[in-house]
């Protein structure tokens, strides 16, 4: 092997390794979600596997989530189809166009909603539970362990201008939060079934290329040797985002730092995106994020407005709560505030993990504008007029829904939603190495990198927007793209 | 050569070339304001240059621009002096930090400050003339032949806050707009004036590289021929940016697309980028650009107010024009409109190059808004509010400076702001490859492509965000980095 190699990530050239120490058909790089089901879908192929993971186990960044599956159209998933839910794949295409410009790539969403209730089959039968119950409740996560809940902008302006709203997060079963080590369980057992070489505690070290830039195997490290491990059908990069990165953070993403939880297992330290950056791959969408204030429950916060500290408000506040983080994140008002009654204040100090702080309260709303030290006449003016046309069921400034609208009376209390001041503000990666719907790697100007796929987040997937995030988007989208990128592998494979 | 390249940039091995068809210490790409200044400190420190440019003659984006040249620091540049504006080094940093942050590039900026009263000598030395005078008007480009103005957001709020306001644009001497072509002909004749071999019609094909991802030179396509030029200090890209290349655009800063004239020349296809990339340079900030409502003149508009069609005010409207412009690209709402009265609207349409359409006009504040069919009384409360604190030379809200306070009075104008409705909104890329102060090129982890430098557009420079543009700090940038990699990659050949 090149000893002299100026990158940490650079490709090593398969004319200069003496032979071969291992061979496969497809090497996949990560055990988590997308890696998992890459590795699931190549070996149901007919193809040999290698599978490696730097950690000591299975789960990746799936296993911290909360095991929501997003998934729909062609009709409707069976669970959606259990209760009475009809989705079509023009209904949830067009949806997730609308969130994602103008980053949306439409082959990569057309294929992911055209094979999504196909998806949810495929992951039953791997043994992923998922109750037949449904929750009509406005959560971030369930308590409960029921199976299809609401976890977008479905119910929300724009969106349901146009689009027929139907939940569509598919919840693996689990009472309580955390589902997705549930859902990373299932997936290692259908993985270990297979014919799948699992190597854990191997860090993937480099790709190896020919003298025309295809891939061909990667370089590994094992019990501290470095091994090479030919690829014949390619190479799987599933190795996750880049938010434990800080240097790659600061570097691409870092409006993100205004966040104060980063979400991801440790291994996100983008390495899967420098690999794919190492031999041509284009990094792409790296400045985005999901950003989010997860504020409800209780849900019945969603009848307060938020504002600025300016006093004006800001946006429909049904809206899921990915699009207020990410709103928070991108304006550049000093303040925010979360404007609620005693009624819409609710359970709030029982039930919130959101953290945000009690910044100041008024028996009448002008007592409260003052004691939040806002020039005088605006937030009263806001309020004032939003109660005048809530009390009628309307909101024709920002168009929250029927459901969420009555005025807000007195007295009121204000917590500071200011990202930086205590509040919860979780946060991941969106950006990766740009890819087709087969999980082919794609170079700046569109021509392939021969051989090398990648999922997952390492990818630039389905979701691109903060704004347009739903909750297991990221995890369907890893499942899935995985499954894309294992097929297309194997195939290459059985080729060559 | 190899055939067999899967990349159309991609690099190509100094072993698999037989000889080296030319050789130089340094090789430029491109004859913009970069290259021409890169090419001229090299000779200058004693290198050999040749300077390859894919079109036929000299002058890349900067010979399209207003000669603008954002200058300061050190306590002031010649000009600056001259008309008694003190600026020290901590001031311009701190003035630059607050603008890009929190992409700002804190040693890049030092070393563009520490450097600015010295480039600006160094350009008088080149030839290119500054008339010594001062223009003390809002203006987005003089049509006098003034050497000095205000181009940014000196006097506006925040920055007054924190930095001493100076004007900082000195502006090459041209009656009227468009001295960059002025500009470009002194720096292409101090170019030709040096031992420089210069290429024109020139493209260059790939770069050059051995075994340890050293670049070594280039490959250049001169009269059909692909010919190889060993280049033994470095090659530096000063090929643009990527404004003019339609699919780089869609897949890294879609959120351009909402501008209608692209800033640049035809050449500003990303190829310098492209060739970093293709040896592990890497490109960061490649969603950013500058975009612009360049509404001045008539400065006098500044005394309107800028509102969203929900009637809500949005910004200090004295800022510089590219800070409204991001603003209204970045936020999603569906309307903006400028209110001014009939004093504000002054010579609108004499002057006016901006297209903006009027909207509405009313006799009274509440026949405005109804004439824009705004949801009643915010607009009317936004205005009240505005004119009660104007009067008093206030804007608590906004934080416009009092120069343009003044209550506004009926009757009033709204003139259409919002991007894609026929205002003119140009626009040009920020992003590019990550470099040192010296132009040497980055890769991912922070390591350094060996022989590589960029500067100019094609890096990322000190302008990092369009809320932070100031009127020819591009230029500034670009001119002053090409100095540093021209002697940087001098250097490096000395001790080759």
């Amino acid at each position: 092997m090149d000893k002299n190699k100026s990158r940490p990530c650079e490709p090593v050239k398969a004319s200069e390794l003496g032979k071969w120490d291992m061979e496969t058909d497809v090497a996949v790089v990560g055990f988590g979600g997308a890696g998992s089901c890459a590795a699931i879908e190549a070996a149901d192929a007919g193809a040999r596997v290698a599978l490696f993971e730097s950690a000591s186990a299975a789960g990746g960044s799936t296993a911290l989530s909360g095991g929501e599956v997003y998934l729909g159209g062609s009709g409707g998933t069976a669970l959606q189809k259990k209760f009475g839910f009809e989705d079509s794949t023009e209904n949830m295409v067009n949806y997730l166009l609308m969130q994602h410009a103008p980053q949306a790539d439409e082959a990569k969403i057309r294929a992911y909603v055209e094979g999504g209730s196909a998806h949810y089959d495929w992951l039953v039968a791997q043994g992923v539970p998922f109750k037949e119950s449904y929750l009509e409740e406005r959560v971030v996560e369930p308590m409960t362990d029921d199976g299809l809940f609401w976890s977008g902008n479905e119910k929300a302006w724009p969106e349901i201008e146009s689009c027929k709203p139907v939940p569509r997060a598919h919840v693996v079963q689990l009472e309580g939060m955390g589902a997705g080590a549930i859902l990373m369980q299932h997936l290692e057992a259908a993985t270990l079934q297979r014919d799948v070489q699992v190597h854990f505690d191997t860090r993937v070290l480099s790709l190896v290329v020919d003298d025309c830039n295809v891939v061909q195997g990667v370089i590994v490290r094992i019990d501290g040797k470095e091994v090479s491990c030919r690829a014949k059908g390619g190479v799987i990069l599933c190795a996750g985002g880049f938010v434990m990165n800080e240097s790659m953070l600061k570097q691409y993403a870092p409006k993100l730092e205004k966040g104060n939880y980063p979400i991801g297992n440790p291994g996100d330290t983008g390495a899967g995106i420098q690999m794919g950056m190492s031999v041509g791959g284009a990094a792409i969408n790296m400045h985005e994020g999901f950003a989010s204030v997860p504020y409800y429950p209780p849900a019945s916060l969603t009848y307060g407005i938020i504002v600025n500290g300016k006093g004006q408000r800001l946006i429909n506040e049904d809206v899921y709560h990915g699009r207020i983080g990410t709103l928070l994140l991108e304006q550049d008002a000093e303040r925010y505030y979360m404007v609620a009654d005693v009624d819409a204040y609710g359970t709030y100090e029982d039930l919130n993990f959101l953290g945000a702080e009690v910044a100041a309260t008024g028996e009448t709303i002008e007592e409260l504008e003052q004691a939040l030290d806002m020039i005088p006449s605006t937030l009263v003016h806001t309020l004032n007029t939003y109660n005048e046309y809530a009390a009628k069921g309307e909101d024709p400034l920002f168009h929250k829904q029927p459901e969420w609208l009555r005025a807000l009376e007195a007295p009121f209390v204000a917590l500071d939603f200011t990202p930086g001041r205590g509040v919860l503000m979780p946060y991941f990666t969106l950006g990766g190495l740009d890819t087709l719907p087969t999980g082919e790697v794609l170079q700046v100007d569109g021509a392939l990198v021969e051989g090398l796929y990648a999922a997952g987040r390492t990818a630039c997937g389905v979701p691109r927007r903060g704004s347009g995030y739903n909750s297991g988007i990221s995890i369907g989208d890893a499942t899935f793209t995985g499954r894309q990128a294992g097929a297309a592998a194997a195939e290459r494979a059985s080729k060559a």
